[in-house]
């Protein structure tokens, strides 16, 4: 079956607590969305904020490519005509080809939110829907607690429906709002509704049970084609049923098609990329686009992946952009180090103590606390000072941040072949002092280091309980236009992990401008992101 | 129906990436789920790991009072005799009254992984059961990939379970290794493995198609009265089906008894604590137990919600130990902290232009980053200064914090009453130094400060994009051995925003040392934690 994606990341996604886009944001992901393949993508409620009312001025130049952009918006106020509802005439302006309008089923919303008779909550859906048909828009009615209003009063949650459908509403979604709903219990009332009404029906849940893709997926079973939901799950308290899961299942487990099998391939970087507008960390272990989600820890499970992925992966992690990892927590894992130098030619131009003094490197950084893993520009640079050992690029002779009320200044002393460089700056604080002062020194030196930039900074307190005597992990992003890189560094001294990222990132830098060595970046690339 | 908990939190759970507990915190857990009425405990696997060897010999003294302790194994090695198998006989030193023992059901894992007969597997199976339940163990027994091995041939998967039933296995569990099997399809092969197999019956499931919770759930509805899972939904790749909510929904929603209605009041609590010491942020959008799953923040839903809860909630947080929160994200926000101030009297004290600057300040300390409801330390500062607006306890004449190789020196001046005060002190980092020596020098004047620690430190970089140069927002918590707060920096520079919560965690105590009045910590109390 053919089954209709309607994304509210845009929407109903920004009502989750930590979500806020700017409209730039917004635009980027609606933008993205669209590559991906979904069909509807909602952006917003232009009567309710200006920000959505100023997205959908800026819309009109996204040149969409597939998807259809809908504005959202609820029935007429009580007692109002349509034409004099502020809120009507503003989704009219927004100019979408499609509006997604809510009504009330619940006889509790409507006696004690709105406080109207049921009549009249009756009109307010039939006149809304009409005025929108009228006026050429397709419409998506969303049928607010339909499984609330169903349990409580069955006959008149069906006679919302009806009145959205008899005034000309092109599909009718029923909304777990509160997400409250058992998958049992809900297959058998959207069962209930398929018999009473034919076209398009449609679900939106919310995830306060657990089970918001499950109950997709349980009213796709009884018939329903178009499926709401927000990238990452998304949204108010819980979020939204986590669109991008009901996607890989839909098509990969269940036969059904959405955004097509070539285009699943984008999943996992539209995801991250949209986690990375919305500046939240993507959960690693969220089903088939974490980082996680084919990371392989146990001794058991890694020797038998490494015989046939099938016996502990249920998809191929290909068929949706992800990349089956195995994770080095034990000396398995540091045979896999081995393996791998070798795989790639590199083990052999290393002869048997510079193999252990590497081995026994990353063991020790390991207990400390670093992670190479998500650090792929460290442990590149391990690999390369062991198979280089004389090469010394430059030598710290100091560093010095000296932070006021104000500001920060930072100096740093280097020697290299040369004699001893020195250079002071003055940045928004010591790590940015630091790093202005670190490549101002180098520059004079080593002018290509002028491309590489900082990127991103993550600091990460590893006892937690100790305060702020706690060792802290710091990964810095880096790029040089070319490609990005992450370094680490791990100390009970914020600055002094800071400094360490700082200094193996351009060492790095440097190695590699002095360097091109492609099976080195291969091994790198296996260890750090695939087997 | 009573359905009985399994937690593998200490065995499955450490699987997890980012999931690591040293046997200090699986004691605490252990007793944590003691507490909260699990059934069944699963602490390790003694035959793999030292860790978890160590484990089971301290747990002698754990004194549980409800649960049963599990240690995990597998089947007998091929070819071998039990009474040889040394992971056996560690499991049986572990000294537990129930042990859990998993086997092979998939005939692609008998030939590829384990490279034995199918025979073979069966008489692995048989004679471990059997040996186990000899030494007058309860037997658990865990077909793992059941689904898999029972798509792939149903005759020998089944007779797998009919090898380790007929052998003495207390309780037949069915697991989803992969977590690739969809609910519809799981559901129907357990209503064909019930129809086979009397006795308890339980179901153990990944989330890899985030559908673990539902596939659990799908299971009892079968008459499966035995379910196993993770607190937090811990575990490899995607993590194990999350007990938490299955608890939780077997509880409210579908009328079965597990830990019982009582102690479910506990369940948020227990499951932030076990958070805690696997050292990982909670998700704030988790279900029932997140700090966002009664979150209220649309403006539609804020007034509905105040109006009646049932509204927008689908069961009462109280439930489940959690508590509603109304989030301050726009202007009606600001109204709410005016009806708030009101209804504890507070609002009376402060005239018009007092209360117009609360408003102002807060609302621009929004505006910069400042998120005052994760601080309810800083929000309390702002009400009693309002409150108090002349009393100045201490003044900042200077700050320094210098960082060199090796560490960090740290001096601070304040003027007070008396005249000027400066201390130095040499810490593990920038914060901690300033923190060592603003201490010293507020301790001269005002002894009690010296009972305040500083507990925990978390920094988050506000506008990713933008490298050392983005804002930071420092969240520094506090303890007096009474009662702990959090305080909130923002600046550009880490060390001024550490600062600053410094600053203000200390004047707050220091004004409580002053004056005890309970409205204030009222107010508080509902504007960071509740309505």
């Amino acid at each position: 079956m053919r089954v209709f994606t309607f994304d509210t990341t845009l929407r109903d996604g920004t009502q989750g607590e930590a979500v806020n886009f700017t409209s730039d944001d917004k635009l980027l992901i609606a933008h993205k969305l669209d590559e991906l393949g979904i069909d509807y993508i909602e952006g917003g409620w232009p009567g309710s904020n200006l920000k959505d009312k100023d997205f959908f001025a800026r819309a009109r130049e996204l040149n969409l490519k597939h998807a259809r952009l809908v504005a959202f918006g609820a029935t007429r106020f009580a007692k109002r005509t349509v034409e004099d509802d502020s809120s009507i005439q503003a989704i009219l302006e927004a100019a979408t080809p499609v509006v997604s309008i809510f009504g009330k089923s619940w006889d509790l919303h409507v006696d004690r939110a709105l406080g109207v008779s049921e009549e009249e909550n009756l009109r307010m859906i039939a006149e809304t829907v009409a005025y929108l048909k009228a006026q050429g828009r397709e419409v998506v009615y969303d049928a607010e607690h339909f499984f609330d209003g169903y349990r409580a009063n069955r006959d008149f949650a069906l006679r919302t429906l009806e009145a959205a459908k008899n005034a000309g509403a092109d599909v009718l979604v029923l909304c777990d709002t509160n997400g409250g709903t058992m998958t049992g219990a809900l297959a058998a009332i959207c069962a209930d509704v398929r018999s009473h009404f034919n076209g398009m029906l449609g679900i939106h849940v919310h995830n306060d049970c657990d089970l918001a893709v499950a109950n997709t997926l349980a009213a796709v079973e009884q018939g329903f084609a178009h499926v709401q939901g927000c990238m990452n799950g998304y949204g108010e308290r819980c979020g939204n049923a986590n669109l991008t899961s009901i996607i890989a299942n839909l098509e990969l487990k269940l036969g059904h098609t959405t955004i097509g099998r070539e285009r699943l391939a984008n999943l996992t970087a539209a995801a991250r990329y949209i986690a990375e507008l919305a500046n939240l960390p993507m959960r690693n272990d969220q089903p088939y686009v974490g980082r996680s989600a084919f990371a392989h820890k146990g001794g058991v499970h890694v020797s038998a992946v490494l015989k046939d992925a099938a016996t502990y992966e249920h998809v191929s992690p290909k068929t949706v952009g992800n990349r089956q990892r195995v994770l080095l927590s034990d000396l398995s894992g540091r045979g896999s180090i081995l393996y791998k130098l070798k795989q790639h030619g590199l083990e052999e131009r290393l002869d048997d103590p510079a193999r252990r003094e590497l081995l026994d490197r990353i063991k020790h950084m390991e207990f400390q606390g670093y992670e190479l893993e998500a650090a792929e520009g460290t442990f590149e640079l391990l690999v390369r000072e062991a198979l280089h050992p004389g090469l010394q690029l430059f030598e710290v002779v100091n560093y010095e941040a000296i932070t006021r009320p104000g500001g920060t200044t930072a100096t740093v002393t280097l020697r290299a072949n040369d004699g001893v460089h020195s250079a002071t700056a003055a940045g928004s604080g010591p790590v940015n002092s630091l790093d202005l002062a670190l490549r101002k020194c180098l520059a004079t030196l080593y002018p290509a280091i002028a491309e590489v930039r900082l990127t991103d900074y993550k600091v990460r307190v590893l006892d937690a309980k100790k305060g702020t005597a706690a060792r802290v992990r710091v990964l810095v992003e880096w790029s040089d236009h070319r490609r990005t890189w992450a370094t680490v560094g791990v100390s009970e001294n914020v600055i002094e992990a800071s400094w360490r990222a700082l200094i193996d990132a351009l060492r790095l830098e440097l190695m590699r401008l002095g360097e091109n060595d492609p099976s080195i970046e291969k091994v790198v690339e296996d260890y750090c992101w695939g087997v």
